[in-house]
C-alpha cells in the first residue's frame, strides 16, 4: 500500500504536495479529479474530505489529510525542506500562512476564474477587483523579500519555497507581469533548475 | 530578555497566541496596538512586519514571526499542545489551515467590520454576503466534526483546539447563533473550562 493524493493537475495545491514528493524521492498513487466537472463533490469523494476540495493525501493504515501544506509538512517531516533551527522553521510557517491567506485567495482564485472556468474579470465585478489587488499586494511582499537573498529562509529550499512557487510561478495566468517582478523571476529560474522540479501539469 | 508580543486585544489571531502563552505559562511583554488607529501602519512597525499586521512575536536574540499559526507552533514545540503523532500533528494543521482559509475570512472579517469598524452588512454589499456564507460554511464544518468527540484531534486539547475556538467563540459578534450550533457551543464551554482561559479582553 502506498501512499494515494487525489489531486487535479493545474491544481497549484495539488502541486505544492506534487513537487515534495518528487523532491524527496517518495512513490505514490495519483488520482486525477476533474473538479470542474464535479468530482470532488461526490458522496464517496465527501466522506474522505467534508470540505470537498484537493488535493487530499490517504495515509496507508492511517486516513485522509487535507490542506496542501499540512500535507507537505507531513511527507517532509524529518527531511531537509524543513530547516532543523526552530525559529527558522517558524519562518517557514510564516510564509506558508502568508501564502494561503494572501496570495492563494488573490493569485489563484483569479487564475481558477479566467483559466479554469474560462470568465472574464467583468462576470466578477467588485470581487474580481479584490482578489486581484490582495495578490499583487502578496507578490509585493514576495518580492521584496527576495531581493538579495536565494531562497525565502536561511540559505536553503525550503516547504515555503515550494508552497509560494506553487501559484506564483503561473501568476502571469491570472494577469500579473513578471517584467514587474525581477527578484520573483530569478527566484522561479532558481527554482526550476532544481533536479527535481516538473512542470505544473505534469501527473 | 523576555518575549515580546504586539497585539490588539479584540483580535481572535492575537487571542490565539495569548491563549497559549498562558496554556504553557511563558512569560511575556504585552504590547497593545490600536490597528483601527493605525499603530500597525507606522513606519517603525512596517519595518519588523511588512505586512502591518497584528500579532506579532519579537524572540529574543533572533527577530520578529508573524502569522498566529507559526507563532503559537513556535511557542508550543514539544509541548502536549502538539500531538507526538505525526498523522496527528498533519490532522492538527489540517485545521489550522481550515481555520485560515475558510473561518477566519468568513467569520472575523465580518466581526471586524460590525464590531471594530461598526460598519453595517449594508456597506459591503456583495462582500458581506460571501464573507457570512463563508463563515458558515467553516462552522457547519466544525459542528459535524466535532459531534460526538471533546476535541478536534486526539482525545486531549490541542493548537488546533485554541485556533478555531478564537473566533468561533465570539462568531455571535459577527451575527451567527450559537443557538444553531450545540456542539460547538458545547466544546467552547469545554475549553472555557480549561484552567489556563482567560478572557479576549483580558491582556
Amino acid at each position: 500500500m502506498s501512499l494515494v493524493l487525489y489531486d487535479y493537475l493545474p491544481s497549484g495545491n495539488g502541486y505544492k504536495c506534487r513537487l515534495v514528493l518528487k523532491a524527496l524521492g517518495m512513490p505514490y498513487e495519483l488520482r486525477e479529479m476533474n473538479i470542474v466537472a464535479g468530482a470532488s463533490r461526490t458522496p464517496e469523494y465527501l466522506a474522505m474530505n467534508p470540505n470537498g476540495k484537493i488535493p487530499l493525501l490517504v495515509v496507508p493504515g492511517r486516513g485522509p489529510i487535507a490542506e496542501s501544506h499540512a500535507i507537505i509538512a507531513y511527507l517532509a517531516e524529518g527531511s531537509a525542506l524543513i530547516p532543523a533551527d526552530p525559529y527558522e522553521r517558524a519562518l517557514m510557517w510564516q510564509w506558508m500562512c502568508c501564502e494561503q491567506y494572501q496570495l492563494e485567495p488573490g493569485v489563484a482564485t483569479v487564475r481558477f476564474w479566467l483559466k479554469s472556468l474560462k470568465k472574464s474579470p467583468a462576470d466578477f465585478g467588485e470581487r474580481y477587483t479584490e482578489r486581484f489587488q490582495r495578490g499583487a499586494d502578496a507578490l509585493a511582499v514576495l518580492e521584496r523579500e527576495l531581493k538579495g537573498r536565494n531562497w525565502l529562509v536561511g540559505d536553503k529550499v525550503t516547504l515555503a519555497d515550494i508552497a509560494l512557487f506553487a501559484y506564483t510561478h503561473v501568476a502571469d495566468e491570472a494577469g500579473y507581469r513578471f517584467a514587474d517582478y525581477p527578484a520573483i523571476s530569478a527566484w522561479i529560474a532558481r527554482l526550476k533548475a532544481l533536479p527535481w522540479y516538473a512542470p505544473i501539469n505534469e501527473p
